[in-house]
């Protein structure tokens, strides 16, 4: 087994991120000096999947508190205010953006922190803090959903969420991982995952790298694989999710479950406590961000369809609750009717964040 | 609206295919001047779509018998024998290459031809009207189609099924054609339809040319923009239909048809006669034929996933009969239970070849 490289350092004046727009064919990184990059990361996809964005943008933030030119605590919390809007509105859709966002915030906004120095600190010593969660969040989802991987089990996932989603480690790829690290024997069907190809530029590399068995197929072939070669369970992750269980994921992803359901497959959401959004209701809530023609009409700058062709191109869908068989959080899965078990993992993060180890609090 | 170049053309020594690997960025054609080049360009997919391979077998089998060495018509039989099932083999799925090459050896063994001439003539002659029919046939099911679209109708379609997987017309879109020319307004979300793209290369590049609105989406789209759009129908082609009514068709179709299911939207199948095998009593006798795995790693000659990728590239799937709300054929539209129809629908076919005017049995 080889390790990814690193989805995302902080270098102590800079973010680096392995640029995945890139990946597999070259393995190079980019490095954010300010908040303004680190959007343009986020939003040109440098960096993607739920949780990754949602650290960068906490590290958009520390970038903010370092070049920050004010002089007084309450002139740096402005400029992190404006900052942190910016971060907030550089993709619509995964809640982390704004969870991160408000963390930083309430982190910067404690009274005691009376000079710009402080203030500075306390945001670094933040977003190393959500960096370092982030990959005990994912271990420990890896924990709670080893039980629903039989030994042998055929996985079939979309899109990536692996390490390169993440922090490090991965989230419904992690579960997979710690399978796999625990002597169970799983084969991964992988969704390429149209139009941005996640699946077969990310997690085909992933998993290659770490000696799991899978293979490629396009995402209209999903059906046809459950029924030619019988699949055990569905696994993905998500970007928002809504109070009901309605969840917002990588486009294609409602199109699976719907396979899924004919199938009588098992189709579970890998998901942290940071991804669910109280203030949705319900599906219906949730934006859904529509992204460039040409990531479908040009493939590699070469175009495959007409020039002038009408795309329509979200970047996300929502799966209804009705369609998930159960949430893996890092607090245990959460089985129907979601709407108490959601917020009862919400609740238990929340009371849990005070009882965090001092280690991980300091990063 | 602009015709789009032909799909194959008959040149008297040669027949000419636009090259469809190629589209919409270049239009060229491609000359076969032998059997070989003739399986060749079905192999490697010049020509696609299962009307359009069928006519190329058949004028495969019109070079084999110009370029024919022997010198009595049972010499020639023979070579023709050896040709078909050269022919026969070039792809394994879609029915009409063996039903195009039975047709032509059948009307090359009528006793009375007694010359290499005369089998010659009669060979060249028959795939002419095969070509012809093709048309007419496609011009059929655009008739009989018509009333399943309401006027406004939102239409999903998947892979190609226009003018270019046809000698002309097409069969799927030929439907949409004929409500468009008939003065109804129609709009066609189109499938790219991975891993060979026809959707994005081919569909959106005719009905461009047409001036038939659409909406190009990636196949995981599909039932979101059912969820979203709202979506009247499904409209997709065949390549081989089972007896009973389970259809071989581009992967992706079975997939689409379960997402047509679970939000009630009628799946409706364009279906020339010349498809339907009732030697298959069931999709599970069909054989699906596999493709090379850089048609999914590669894109345009670039690497879009690890170089040593396992991939699984099924050309087509099985859409059970269950998940069809009805075959639109030349001889008019079967509906459940399909054993039945089906079978009248061939019947139909066979009288009627008798009564075929002469202007079309001549080309």
């Amino acid at each position: 087994m080889t390790e990814p490289p690193k989805t995302l350092s902080w270098m102590g004046d800079r973010l680096r991120l392995l640029d995945q727009r890139k990946l597999p064919a070259e393995v190079m990184n980019v490095d954010c000096f300010t908040p303004e990059e680190a959007a343009e990361a986020i939003r040109n996809m440098t960096v993607r999947g739920a949780p990754a964005i949602g650290v960068t943008a906490a590290f958009g933030l520390a970038l903010a508190a370092l070049r920050c030119g004010a002089t007084d605590p309450s002139g740096m919390r402005n400029e992190l205010g404006i900052a942190g809007e910016m971060l907030r509105l550089s993709r619509p859709t995964a809640v982390n953006l704004g969870w991160a966002v408000d963390r930083i915030l309430k982190a910067a906004d404690i009274p005691r922190l009376d000079s710009v120095e402080d203030v500075r600190a306390t945001v670094i010593r933040e977003a190393e803090t959500m960096a370092a969660e982030d990959v005990e969040i994912n271990r420990r989802i890896g924990r709670h959903g080893l039980p629903l991987l039989p030994d042998g089990a055929r996985i079939l996932h979309h899109c990536n969420t692996g390490s390169l989603a993440a922090v490090d480690y991965g989230t419904a790829l992690g579960i997979v991982r710690t399978a796999a690290e625990g002597g169970k024997k799983v084969h991964v069907f992988v969704d390429e995952t149209r139009p941005r190809l996640q699946g077969a530029r990310l997690t085909a590399w992933e998993l290659g790298r770490l000696g799991i068995p899978y293979t490629l197929i396009t995402d209209g072939a999903a059906a046809f694989a459950m029924k030619m070669f019988g699949v055990d369970l569905c696994l993905v992750g998500c970007d928002r999710v809504a109070a009901n269980g309605d969840t917002a994921n990588k486009i294609g992803t409602y199109h699976l479950a719907l396979a899924a359901k004919a199938h009588g497959v098992p189709f579970y959401v890998a998901c942290p406590v940071s991804t669910i959004d109280m203030d949705c209701v319900s599906g219906s809530d949730i934006r859904i961000e529509e992204r460039d023609a040409d990531e479908i009409t040009r493939i590699n700058g070469i175009a495959v369809a007409p020039a002038d062709a009408v795309v329509w191109n979200p970047a996300f869908d929502v799966t209804p609750a009705d369609a998930i068989t159960a949430f893996i959080t890092e607090n245990g899965i959460v089985r129907p009717p979601f709407g108490p078990g959601l917020a009862d993992a919400v609740r238990k993060s929340e009371s849990d964040r005070l009882r965090i180890p001092r280690r991980l609090r300091r990063g």
